[in-house]
């Protein structure tokens, strides 16, 4: 049976775009939330969305029902959120989408990050999990159309790789191409991209992705 | 006229595949190096391929000739070439190709750039130039394969817009197309996104270069 995902800072736009997904895939989804109430109310939307299974819960439960955890947190909590949840996530895979992005005077940049990326961050926080990156730049609003097909790829760092593997058929539950990329000293450089994205989004009014050419 | 195109560094596979396309497409190029007859060598070797017209020089003389100069050094010699180029390359659009990489004990990364990027420490050694950053990623073995038709774009950084569609056209010249993403801040997203691609050429023994999805 595919394993549970929880979704760490799940009531976001990413986190109910990626729940949507995989709960229609049939994958049992619990969103977590610093407030279980708001998690539930959130979940019960998306279910009714998607048809599928869809829990609310704290952080803390939400990771310990689950095998996969998803971060989509916003980055100025994650160092606090992971912290605390290390028990909850030992012995999970941990995917963080987490973006440490800044925007100040118009112009998109990273945050510095002593530890070199927000991944990298979570790894370090989280001795007894294993440590992936990906889903940095998948559109919450094109995940939620739950109609459209994603057409672009999603590169996945994580430093093993059956890792690497257990993520992309994530990306395939999302109805998504999932790229595996390397190490996951490679995280910098996904999170980073999203400023190029965003940018790319604000110059052309649009929702732009990537797509990897030259795959075999 | 089509501005004449000097290639700093140019006799190194990439300058030499660029050289060999944008000559193709009727475009003057002189190929510079600190060894000028090297240079002249290897221009008489892609006028041959590309029967257009590719002149060797120094690399002064090269800036000197042209009104667009591409920086295709390794990052290593970087910034003594553009510093001692500063009067040669006033007034110039100055094309930064150059990606500051490391690879230790089989693991790709950026080196740390005080400025940010090779191209914004070119920006800061050339107070009388306009800067852009481009071209990073575009195979040196498919540049030169000239019956090969690049399917991927090519992201291009400058805080200008008329310098970025100026180097659009660069890459229209390469047979290639264009994306303008943003200013010259972003170059270092580009640059880096370099390891991603080369970790996946190593993963996927291919040549991966990247596609922006969801363009109008």
């Amino acid at each position: 049976m595919a394993s549970a995902i929880a979704i760490v800072g799940g009531t976001g736009k990413e986190g109910r775009g990626l729940a949507a997904r995989w709960s229609r895939a049939g994958r049992a989804v619990v969103i977590g939330s610093r407030d279980p109430d708001r998690a539930r109310s959130i979940a019960a939307e998306v279910a009714e969305l998607s048809g599928g299974s869809v829990l609310g819960a704290t952080n803390a439960e939400a990771c310990a029902a689950a095998e996969v955890v998803v971060l989509a947190t916003p980055f100025e909590g994650l160092d606090a959120t992971v912290s605390a949840l290390a028990d909850q996530l030992q012995d999970r895979l941990v995917v963080s989408a987490v973006i440490p992005l800044q925007f100040a005077d118009g112009v998109i940049s990273t945050l510095t990050v002593a530890e070199g990326s927000a991944a990298e961050l979570a790894a370090a926080r989280l001795p007894g999990s294993r440590v992936a990156a990906a889903f940095h730049n998948v559109s919450s609003k094109l995940l939620l159309d739950l109609d459209h097909q994603l057409d672009e790829d999603i590169p996945v760092a994580a430093d093993d790789a059956a890792d690497r593997e257990l993520v992309l058929e994530l990306c395939r539950d999302l109805g998504a191409h999932g790229v595996s990329v390397g190490p996951l000293s490679l995280a910098r450089y996904l999170e980073g991209y999203t400023a190029v994205l965003l940018s790319v989004n604000r110059l052309y009014r649009t929702q732009a992705g990537i797509r990897f050419t030259g795959l075999p």
